[in-house]
C-alpha cells in the first residue's frame, strides 16, 4: 500500500469576535513529511469535542494556527518500536485526516472496552480520571466516609459518584444535581440520596440526607451549592475543589457560612487532573478495571457523531446545541 | 491572720436588650465556704476584659448568674499539695473579690516577665497562643517562606508576624494593616513590608511587597483582602484561616478570585485555639522565652486600669469606647 504524501487539516482563518461563523475555520491541503526514526504515520479515527476550544481560538491560537484536541488514531506507518502498523493510539491531534508525529508525543495505546474503540475518549478519559484523583488522592475516601458530590450528573461528577460508593466502599453518598431526571440517573449510579439544587426547601432536603454530616466533599460547583454545604460539614472535615461551574461566567461567588471554616476547621483544597499527567495511563487502566468489575457504569456516557473530515467544526459546533447527551465524540470516517 | 467568710460577686440581674445598662449587674455579698480538700482560697488580682461577654450576657448566662473570664489571683489558703499561699495562679474567676475553687480548675501558676506580673492574661495570652499555633503547627514557616499577616497590628497578627520573622526566620513577612501608624508598628515589630489594605491601590501594592509570590497566609480578615490575596499566591501555597473580622458583624464574603482555589491548587484551612488546650501551658512558656531572647516584644501590649471590686463593670465597659490599647486588665486594689 502505498503511504499518503499530503494531509488534510483545520486552521484558524478568522478569530471570532462573539459566536463562531462560517469563516471561522479553513481547511488546508498541506504535504505530509516523510516517517522519520522514532515517529510514525496516523490516521485520525476520533476527536474529542470540549468547550475549551472556543476559549482558545478568540485567546490562545494564533491566525492561521491548528486545533489541536484529544484523539485516537490509528499507525499506518511506524518507525518506532513502540508502535505497529494498526495499532489505536491515544494523544493529541490537529482537526485532520493524517499527521506524522514523533513517538513520544502519544499517550501509548487506546484501551478498549467492549464494543467501545474510543473508551480513553470518554468513559476512561480526562473527566473519569478527574473523578479517580479527587477521590482517591485528594480526599481518600474511605469505607466511613459520608461523601457528597455537587454537580453529580456531569461526567467528574457521576464517576466520583461510582468511584466512592463502588470502590472505596463510602458509608454513604449523597450526589447534588439539577433536576428530577439527573438525580434520578445519579441514584441509579449508586448514591444513597442525591438531591435537587433547585428545589425550594434543598437546604433542608440536603440536611436531611446527612443526618451524621458531611466527612468530604467532592465540590464541581461552588457558590451557593457550596454555601450551603459548608454548615452540614463535620468538624476537620474536607473539601476537594475540583470547579466553581457557578463561576465560570465570571459570577462572584457569595458566602454567608465561610466562619464555618474556622469553627468546624475545614480542610478547603483546589486540585486539578494536570497535577497527575505521569498517572494517567496507568490509572486509565484502573478504571477500564472498574468498568469491567461492574463498578463503574459504560452505559450512555457518550454520543458518537460520524463525520467526514470535512465535517469536524460543525460537529465539533453540536457542544453549543446542548442537543448531545455525555461525552460528544467525532468519529472520522 | 483570719480569713475572709464572706466575698463579693458580680451577678447578671437584667440581661440588656441593647446597651449595658445601669442595673444590667448587680454586686451580691455571699458567704464563702471553708476551703475542702484540694481546694484553695485566693484573692483575685487581675482580670481579663473580653468583647465575648457582651455576647454571653445577651444569649448564655442566666439571670443571676455570674460573669467568669481569665483572671490571675492570689492564693491565700491552700489544702492543695500544688498550690502554697502567696502563689499567683492562673484560671477562670467570677467578676468578684475572693473565691473558693478546686486546685484541678487552675491553669498553673501564672508566668511572670519583669514588671508585668500578668503577662499572662497580655502577651502570653490566647491571642499570642493563636499566633503560635498557626505560624508552628498550622503553617510550618520556614526559612524560606513569604508569609503573609492580615490585620497584622493586632493581638494575633502582631504575634504572627513576630513569630514567623524573629522564630522561624521567614524569608520575607508582609502584613496587612489598616493605616499607616499601624503599618509603621507593624514594620517596627520586624516585618519586611506592610501594606494599608485602606490605599486606593492595595492590590498594586502588595503585589509590589511579594515579587516572588506567597508561600503562606496567616489570616484574619477574609472578604476583599483574602480576595486581593488568592491571585498573588504561589501554586499550592496554604492559607491559615484564623478569623474572619469581615464577617463578624454578619457580612456577606464575596469573591472575584476564587477560581484561584484550583488553578494555584491552594490549601485553605481554619484552626481555632481550642484545638490546642493540652499544650497552652508549654505553649505560654515558649513565648515568655521569646520575649526573654528579645525575639518577641512586650511593649505596649495591654492597657492596665487599676480598680475596686465595685467598679469592674465600668472597666469591662472601656472596651466599647475605643480608648484603651492593646490588651485591656483590670487589676484589683
Amino acid at each position: 500500500m502505498s503511504l499518503p504524501t499530503e494531509h488534510k487539516v483545520w486552521v484558524l482563518a478568522n478569530p471570532p469576535a462573539a459566536y463562531v461563523q462560517p469563516d471561522t475555520f479553513a481547511l488546508e491541503t498541506r504535504a505530509l513529511p516523510p516517517v522519520a526514526d522514532d515517529q510514525v504515520l496516523v490516521k485520525i479515527k476520533y476527536l474529542s469535542n470540549d468547550p475549551i476550544v472556543r476559549t482558545l481560538i478568540s485567546a490562545a491560537i494564533p491566525r492561521g494556527g491548528t486545533i489541536a484536541t484529544s484523539g485516537l488514531a490509528e499507525v499506518v506507518a511506524s518507525k518506532s518500536a513502540a508502535y505497529a502498523p494498526g495499532d489505536l493510539v491515544s494523544g493529541r491531534f490537529d482537526w485532520g485526516d493524517y499527521a506524522v508525529v514523533p513517538a513520544t508525543a502519544l499517550t501509548g495505546k487506546a484501551i478498549e472496552l467492549p464494543g467501545k474503540p474510543y473508551a480513553s475518549l470518554s468513559v476512561l478519559g480526562l473527566g473519569s480520571l478527574t473523578a479517580y484523583f479527587g477521590v482517591f488522592d485528594q480526599l481518600k475516601v474511605a469505607a466511613d466516609d459520608v461523601v457528597v458530590v455537587s454537580s453529580a450528573a456531569g461526567s467528574v461528577g457521576s464517576a466520583a459518584i461510582q468511584f466512592a460508593k463502588h470502590v472505596a466502599g463510602a458509608k454513604r453518598v449523597v450526589g447534588i444535581a439539577g433536576g428530577a431526571d439527573k438525580c434520578a440517573w445519579v441514584k441509579s449510579l449508586g448514591a444513597d440520596d442525591c438531591i435537587d439544587y433547585k428545589s425550594p426547601d434543598f437546604r433542608e432536603r440536603l440536611a436531611a440526607a446527612v443526618p451524621d454530616k458531611i466527612d468530604k466533599v467532592f465540590e464541581n460547583v461552588g457558590g451557593e451549592v457550596l454555601d450551603t454545604i459548608l454548615p452540614l460539614m463535620k468538624p476537620h472535615g474536607q473539601i476537594a475543589v475540583c470547579g466553581l461551574l457557578s463561576s465560570y461566567n465570571g459570577q462572584q461567588q457569595v458566602f454567608n457560612n465561610l466562619l464555618q471554616v474556622i469553627s468546624l476547621r475545614i480542610d478547603v483544597r483546589g486540585f486539578t487532573v494536570m497535577d497527575f499527567v505521569p498517572r494517567w495511563a496507568e490509572t486509565a487502566q484502573k478504571v477500564a478495571q472498574f468498568v469491567k468489575d461492574g463498578k463503574v457504569s459504560a452505559t450512555d456516557t457518550e454520543t458518537v457523531v460520524t463525520a467526514t473530515v470535512d465535517e469536524i467544526p460543525q460537529t465539533w459546533a453540536l457542544l453549543f446545541t446542548g442537543k448531545s447527551r455525555g461525552k460528544l465524540l467525532t468519529q472520522l470516517e
